[in-house]
């Protein structure tokens, strides 16, 4: 695997076509936190193979244009190029191009979307990451608060129409559980959902070629992937959320990230570290749901929204835990230094 | 009374069972910013009668297990010494502990929430602190953002029920006043009731002990507490603001911390203070009722943001008026120096 | 024109009456960025034709009200001499009175709230400077978030009625497009009421007034302006938004100022900068629609806050461009040195 790595990077340095297509497939596995193009490689199938399952292939299409497009305008305005080469500047990118086409019908006007918002998710990065520069990364952030005021915005015009958003309602109060009880069965597909909806799909198989590719850049990551979204099914069972929000992974896939980011990226895994991120991840859940209530009157769904607020939160008092050593292979914090 | 507390102070430092023990009731006296057990004390005080005249001791109850949880909390993360005795990581649990068993309906899962919400009211705390430092201290934001976030997340979980939550709506025009005209008697009733508000509590028995509490420590806290309920409550009836509200002292508890934060805690009491302070005392009254209103189509309560909100915008400007010299004795500065 | 502005400044030295009149006369100006007073007369020409061709002189007049208190709040709130004297804490009071009397009903509490509007705009103008210092100016923004909570308020109080508040709604899917298709005629009309609509103005004699005022200030920032404005109704129009708010300008004032702030403002006009506003201003048309609807469910209008929010994301990458050297008569920039 070194081997392939050491062998890949040094081609990449040779072409500049190479070095951009080793800047995009990096930008696809930094949204989990992996600088590593074999990473990216397997994230872009679990990607392909989502979308061609649900017969949806525009949503990996846009989310490629959206990256490239984000990367390109990186370019363009001279960022940092140790980040950029990190893919830094492309995950959230990647990210907007899947979620506008997950949430719209396709269009003309659908593809003005996915570029503009590839290109402005660039703009919010940077301004994200002079923020919060003393204590974290910007996260999702920049997809988040991109994404939101594009969907927002097609309720206003007639050029661009929901696919799927969800619809818009004042707050009431839960109806009464009156599912059937939950099988086992149904528990592990939501922990595998859990995993796959980081990257918009409801797929299992898409959940296993996100894991190894998790696995092939760090088993650590791919242990906190796995765990926090155990965790999280179970947590939203116990609180007693909705069946089928729990089996289709829609409350695990902001743990998910909450867990790899405080248990692996900016902390030491310690025993305490362990722990903080146990609470985190738990709480993540209910900011999920609490977030999902607050987006109600709005008709747009919470995204990543609940993993980049939780994990902020936990971020923030930073000077409890020793900070991690930051190393070259670690660039998703390159952002914190 | 200062022999007593130094009396105290000297068996506290002696024993770790009364040192958290004053820990606790300085914690429930940094709510309206006192560092003082004794507060403290007739504060606790206040909230158990309070909470025994509505027939709901558990009210009570859940702020104590909070407060406590906190505390814990917060030594686990290992946060600065002085600040921990000073109480400055408690006072949000109580509240939040207060809260939540006054707004959600009695059950296991309303303590497992009792619990994680005066856990993560430290962690908001500690980021909190971290990003106002320059201008200004935390206030209660840690309480109101994690009690927003565990009151919305209700909406999505069937093992958790409202049981004095808003009702949902959207927002529309003011119902033209119907109701007798206010006599005397109304607004002193409104007066006390903004008092003890600050503790969710209406009963002018809690708001008796509240300003004895406040005396015994500050007697200017007392008269700022007192003038700030007088000021709010002529205020919203001036506007003609709902009676019931105003009567209930619902508009005025943001008011009356604003007035004790700004006339004692961050300014020096001088004219141009007090006059700057009635001027953010009387806005208090108008953001709370704007976020009463923004709040609508979310069907939860505003808590204590009008109050953070609006010192918060009068503290920033701090380098127009000399701050306080900040003593030993008045720590809930802490966290601004 | 340099003689008559030289003239007139060693009168203001001179006099103070003078000098408080070149003060507020400044303050217009800068709600379009332009130190100038003679700028400063032809908007106030502009808001005084626009108010009365519209039969609402009490707006104007507002207008006038907020403009003096802001000013006299600034001076007992010993603010910088320097930037009160280029205006900088004026243009947002003039906004809070012109919205204020434009949006509510007149009546005696709507003077208290215009007074009151002033006042509170120059401490949060004083606020959102040092927050924002590092990397940009305050904008609009405490015009913006003073004159929500303002306006949220009215809906508690019976005291206070909307004359032209927009109806509260949850948000729903866009309602198809019927009109007949625009025309020409509309698009210029959309073009002129764009610029008109920053000082909350139907009115194309004012739109001409105003460019009039830019242009004898700075000619590239009126180029700019009419380039945002013309921009924005193209993108508005491509989008297939609801014609109505095209012509009438309401998609387009807020594009206006953010293609005049960083085409001219903050950043060097390069060709860079050039095609970097571009991107901007039609983002801004972007989040201008989403902001009207997020705004749906408080029933208040989203005024300034997109041209706000898009400028700040667009100039916090800062480094990424060479800022503009600040000099004495382009104050609009000093709260970002």
């Amino acid at each position: 695997m070194e081997k392939i790595l050491s062998k890949w990077e040094s081609l990449s340095a040779w072409s500049s076509v190479l070095r951009f297509l080793d800047i995009n497939l990096r930008s696809i596995g930094q949204v989990m936190f992996q600088n590593n193009p074999l990473t990216g490689l397997l994230f872009l199938a679990a990607i392909a193979w989502g979308s061609y399952a649900a017969c949806v292939p525009q949503v990996a299409i846009a989310g490629v244009v959206a990256v490239v497009v984000a990367n390109l305008t990186a370019q363009w305005l001279h960022v940092d190029t140790e980040a950029l080469h990190a893919g830094l500047y492309g995950f959230n990118g990647i990210l907007v191009g899947l979620a506008l086409a997950t949430f719209l019908a396709p269009g003309p006007l659908l593809w003005v979307y996915v570029i503009l918002g590839g290109a402005v998710s660039v703009v919010v990065m940077l301004g994200t990451t002079n923020v919060v520069k003393p204590w974290g990364g910007a996260l999702t952030f920049p997809f988040v608060l991109t994404t939101w005021l594009l969907l927002l915005a097609t309720y206003g015009f007639s050029g661009l129409a929901g696919a799927a958003l969800p619809t818009g309602n004042i707050v009431t109060a839960f109806q009464p559980y009156q599912g059937n009880p939950l099988q086992l069965i149904d528990l592990v597909q939501g922990v595998f959902l859990s995993i796959s909806q980081v990257f918009l799909k409801a797929s299992s198989i898409a959940a296993l070629l996100l894991l190894v590719g998790l696995a092939v850049s760090s088993l650590s990551a791919a242990a906190f992937a796995l765990g926090g979204a155990i965790l999280a099914v179970l947590t939203a069972h116990l609180f007693g959320a909705e069946s089928d929000l729990i089996t289709g992974g829609l409350l695990g896939f902001s743990p998910v990230l909450t867990a790899i980011a405080l248990g692996t990226v900016f902390y030491q895994p310690k025993w305490r570290v362990v722990a903080y991120t146990i609470v985190a991840t738990v709480f993540t859940v209910i900011v999920q749901s609490a977030l999902n209530v607050a987006l109600t009157p709005f008709a747009i769904p919470a995204l990543t929204a609940p993993f980049v607020l939780v994990t902020w939160i936990f971020l923030l008092p930073r000077r409890c835990f020793e900070p991690t050593s930051i190393g070259a292979g670690d660039a998703a914090t390159a952002g914190t230094t």
